[in-house]
């Protein structure tokens, strides 16, 4: 069969294929960016459906920008954290779907775009399907180095966007710092690119305070936000802001590519978006059990394996490995005969192999969990 | 701002823009393609929503083919309907996502791709999207011309793909002849295109028997199903069926356009076809209330506009009336002024202009609404 350039181009998520391999009941999975499913809010998402369902308007097709009463909840919601009047979003089908159509709307095959490296596989998913051409910036403990940046386009290097992670770096855990997000605004303005700023971790700051946006310092900037890892993964609710030519034009693509979001799904998460002595107790919950996961893990990480160095997140998801020596591609098959899965950093690179790298998610499960996962790993690596 | 070649030659849809025209309380309108809110299961979709809130993994992210329990439930329905194994689905955020899935996967830009005329708005979006040749076929009341379609591929067109809604077509209320199916499958394997089945409405069938699909008839059959037209638009579920190498490209394009579709309507949609006695139960009741509203439709139109022509559908949701002599993009203000909203016959026109038609969506209001929008219109025309 003859299949398209576009079809060709994605190479499969090593990450979804592995889930079935670490979906084994006595494997301890680091592997997926799975919230903790004893953290999501299950009864409180029931609560929200039956009283939506007494609405028909719940079953029925709506309007392909987004429910009027979420787009409200949620303009208030970016205008508060970018300090700064956010007129419109666009929701989307997860924060999955607004990054594909973003690419859409922007990217002709062979048009320049910076990613990250390591990279959101996502991400790298969505250039190789539009066919763009890939021109990684390596991260530091800061996130994006900026000046490495700076120094591509002074040599004349012209993207149509910057793609960033830039809040608990989704696989490496690093926050780019308040001076980069200043700076990275800037050259936005000055060298005329787009910066899509991804941030579906931002609110699970551990200490509650979300880093100040880089949509905060420009208009430049498309802003991608997530229900999924602070309510649930299911509602598949994402939503999008930045200049109105562009969600134009993201809402027109949106049209054939799903008519519209679930209407039911949006209802659940406006009510749930909209009750904010819930929603922030049920945030304040989250990211207390998840600090307390992420401390076990590199708690465990320093006393089990002596060698390894591991970013220490300060919210988010996730935790960085390095074992120096150590092959991780080669250790996965040994691991999960140990019983714990992990993602090789090979599977975020870019042009730089992660040979001695992996992700782990550490919130997936209760301590206990976590330091007999790390005990595994240990276990398998020596 | 720059936007991609794809995002400028995508047309808005005139009818999702027309539905904020229409949505007035004081218009009946019958444009939008929307099912009857009162024939849609909100009960049984609450008490299967409570039901599936009971399991985490009704909340988190599942695999990105779909829900392994829906598909099992899809494969017999497809299995049963085909009268032939169909062993596996990539299930779908509704059968939009699907046609967009197959046009990236198969389509480059510049590709021929034979749609009819008149088409659906929604597969015309995607073939602009993905930078198609259009290569229209007309209709008569039998469906796509398949003899004409012939001749173009004696003559040399080599298409990569065939769209049809060939039941109770959308907007044109036909249904493609028995004998047309066998000959249309016949002419994919010949000429070595894959048709594309879509089918939303098969199974609203007032006799309750759908059509034999034409993938009854050959593997290069590409079948698209939904469950917005039978259950409710809101669970944004569809599904899609064809050859395996086709599926695993669409798998692939899957995750980088919204990782998995919602595990929490896959769970309700899966509950809800997975009942037989209710389903069944339920598509009667929908059935036989939309046969009453599409015989009220056209026997209204043949007291209060004698000179036109209708389409008499046999199921479905659609209309097609032609009122020779009258301009109906210029009619629609007039009508909309007289209380009664429409699609123009030249919103799906692709190359030929359908200047005196017009397509009436009979079913989502209850007969003496229905005859009140035709008395509405004819006084609008005359």
């Amino acid at each position: 069969m003859h299949l398209s350039t576009a079809s060709r181009a994605v190479r499969g998520s090593a990450i979804r294929d592995l889930l079935s391999l670490t979906s084994r009941s006595e494997v301890i999975s680091l592997a997926g960016g799975l919230p903790a499913a004893d953290l999501l809010p299950r009864e409180r998402i029931a609560a929200a459906a039956a009283a939506a369902l007494t609405d028909p308007a719940a079953v029925q097709y709506g309007e392909t920008a987004g429910l009027p009463s979420l787009r409200a909840v949620l303009t208030a919601h970016e205008t508060a954290l970018c300090g700064r009047p956010v007129t419109d979003v666009v929701v989307t089908s997860g924060s999955q779907q607004g990054l594909d159509l973003v690419a859409r709307a922007l990217l002709d095959p062979g048009d320049p775009v910076v990613v990250e490296e390591p990279a959101y596989v996502g991400a790298l998913q969505v250039f190789q399907a539009a066919g763009a051409a890939m021109h990684p910036v390596p991260l530091d403990a800061d996130g994006l180095q900026v000046d490495v940046l700076e120094r591509r386009l002074r040599d004349g290097l012209r993207p149509r966007l910057v793609h960033t992670v830039p809040t608990f770096h989704n696989p490496r855990g690093v926050t780019l710092s308040a001076q980069r997000r200043v700076r990275l605004a800037a050259l936005a303005e000055r060298f005329g690119f787009l910066v899509v700023e991804d941030d579906p971790y931002g609110l699970l700051a551990f200490d509650g305070v979300p880093p100040v946006p880089v949509a905060a310092h420009s208009d430049r900037v498309v802003r991608l936000g997530s229900a999924s890892k602070v309510l649930a993964p299911a509602l598949r609710v994402g939503w999008l802001s930045g200049p109105p030519e562009l969600l134009a034009a993201v809402e027109r693509l949106k049209q054939c590519t799903d008519l519209c979001t679930s209407s039911l799904t949006q209802t659940i998460t406006a009510d749930l978006l909209g009750d904010p002595a819930w929603f922030d107790a049920h945030l304040r919950r989250v990211r207390d059990a998840t600090a307390a996961r992420a401390a076990a893990f590199t708690a465990a990480v320093a006393g089990h394996l002596p060698g390894a160095s591991c970013s220490v997140p300060a919210g988010g998801m996730f935790c960085w490995l390095e074992l120096p020596g150590v092959d991780t591609t080669a250790l996965l098959p040994r691991a999960l005969g140990h019983g714990v899965g992990f993602v090789p950093g090979s599977a975020f690179a870019v042009d730089t192999q992660q040979p001695h790298s992996l992700r782990c998610c550490v919130v997936s499960h209760p301590e206990p969990v976590v330091t007999e996962a790390v005990r595994r790993l240990a276990r398998a690596a020596t």
